[in-house]
């Protein structure tokens, strides 16, 4: 059957195209889009920054959630109208990090909704081994935040936030306000440190002490309130020098920093203090399948993730909406109602 | 009594002296130093870069072994005549690192030895509690080398060094070098990246694996070694620009870096790297309780360390000691004798 497709076409552009669809393969299943969130990397490559990697003529997308709308042969479990989300990874099984068992940093992993089309169609063909089922009272728009609240909940476990620790999150972005809510949701008191008044105002709304570091010296303030002792787990959010330098200088002796934005730059760090106060950093990157369906139960209980939804818009509008969020710093998350029948 | 005491004078000068000895107080030890290895720290204090901290006036050395020569009210469990050393550290018990248990890197650390008067005397008394007593067929001059083992025993402890992993140091001075052995002990199969050739020479006539970064690319040879995979646990001893540049580069996933050294400044580090592939950065710094126990029981099994003591001179000798530690980079670990009857 025919459906719509949004092909990203090189040079900031979208196109909008009736194709066929793909029947699912062997161990294939067909997703019908209901909504897919715009990604801080897919506006990367909405600003040209990815061309090499992209091409022009791709289908990019993967914040999504849906329906079943096919299954191919040799699939078990599931079954027409079964609502789902896609853990957007494909790794080889062969490199030095699928040996050890770490197959979501497979040093030949292939995106789903970046190396291959994605989500924003309105069906999607993938492995069925990439589907998580949904319950079936989760309204599919807040289903959209499963994927980057499974990066929120990687980042706090691979951070260790344990109950009664003080966090400070630097970057109070989608993802930001995501961690902050799973290691409230873990019992640790967290402060959000952001520069746009904006950010700022929803997450004090959401419930966050907030920090504004052009307003306050942020690492002088936690010290006063910890006691001097500082923060147990601080999370790098920012991507910024001024981010490293605060890190460092807030951790807590034996404090856990986590690195989630990534850096393009090489900054500048205080090596020192690693040593005096024997600080971890950690990295971390995408999600363990364990996580995905932590996401999916966290997200049922209500954790107030659905506050982060700034916009929807349908998807014909989508190149306007990825216009609008690199105009507007104050939106948080937009979602594309991709198939208005599957909502 | 009188002994004889070697003071750091400032300016890069040390003054022979003979002064009257501490008798021990209520809960003190006075012990008769045999051997006292000169530290890293100690030559720092030589060149004049911790002045503000040691002033002109202190007698310094904590790399001691000895025998108890007095004994102090309330003291139980040492006699006079047991071979002993000391772990130097004092902690203030209140701090947010003491409240969470981690005494050894206390917010008020006094290091026994610089903060307070040391080892490089006839008879140093200290509190009982920073005893540990050594086997009785402990040779003493070996027995100087506990303090710097501890230091390598809690780096590969806080790295989680596990069996079969591939294992770089960078950096093959006296600490790398102990590092290296305790890896090695730990299962791991060690390289030693340094520059020096007469270091390098050293490590591998003690069966090491070795490379000079002046002459090759390392990362490249260490994963061409392991499959892709790089090395497992990296530690930087080096304090330099390359070293940092080498272990982001040549850590596998999820790989730990354990920060060793003491970088004076803050070097541009690859934190997408981090990122990219989980990697850790682990601080480690002195020693806790339990390593110094380790350390005394790894050199009774005789691990080799012994190999690193190129000279050993009489506290007469001292300052000729330092001077020739400083001129030369080829000599690794040089014990002063300070007392001949406790040898």
């Amino acid at each position: 059957m025919k459906i719509d497709a949004a092909y990203y076409t090189g040079n900031g552009s979208f196109e909008l195209r009736k194709v066929e669809d793909v029947a699912p393969g062997p161990g294939e299943v067909q997703v019908e889009t209901a909504f897919c969130g715009i990604c801080g990397t897919d506006l990367h490559v909405y600003l040209g920054h990815m061309e090499a990697r992209i091409g022009d003529n791709r289908v990019i997308g993967h914040e999504m959630s849906g329906r079943v709308s096919a299954v191919g042969d040799g699939v078990e479990g599931y079954r027409i109208g079964d609502p789902v989300v896609v853990r957007p990874l494909a790794h080889c099984g062969h490199c030095p990090a699928c040996k050890a068992g770490h197959i979501h940093v497979c040093h030949k992993l292939k995106f789903l909704g970046l190396d291959t089309d994605g989500a924003f169609q309105n069906r999607w063909t993938v492995p069925a081994h990439v589907l998580h089922k949904l319950p079936a009272d989760m309204p599919l728009d807040q289903a959209a935040l499963v994927e980057p609240m499974a990066v929120a909940v990687h980042d706090v476990r691979r951070a260790g936030v344990a109950v009664g620790e003080d966090v400070l999150v630097i970057g109070g972005g989608p993802i930001g306000m995501l961690v902050a809510l799973v290691a409230r949701h873990a019992g640790a008191q967290v402060t959000i440190s952001e520069v746009n008044e904006s950010r700022l105002k929803l997450a004090r709304n959401m419930g966050f002490a907030t920090a504004n570091p052009r307003n306050e010296n942020v690492a002088e303030r936690i010290m006063a309130e910890t006691g001097d002792k500082g923060a147990d787990v601080v999370f790098e959010v920012s991507g910024t020098q001024p981010g490293v330098d605060l890190m460092t200088e807030v951790a807590a002796t034996r404090g856990r920093i986590c690195m989630v934005a990534i850096h393009a730059q090489k900054p500048q760090i205080d090596l020192f203090r690693f040593f005096w106060r024997e600080i971890e950093l950690i990295g971390a990157r995408t999600y363990e399948i364990g996580d995905f369906d932590a996401a999916i139960s966290l997200l049922s209980q209500g954790i107030g993730a659905d506050r982060l939804i700034t916009d929807i818009r349908p998807l014909a509008e989508l190149p306007d909406a990825f216009k609008a969020l690199t105009e507007n710093p104050d939106s948080m998350k937009t979602l594309i109602r991709v198939t208005e029948e599957a909502v």
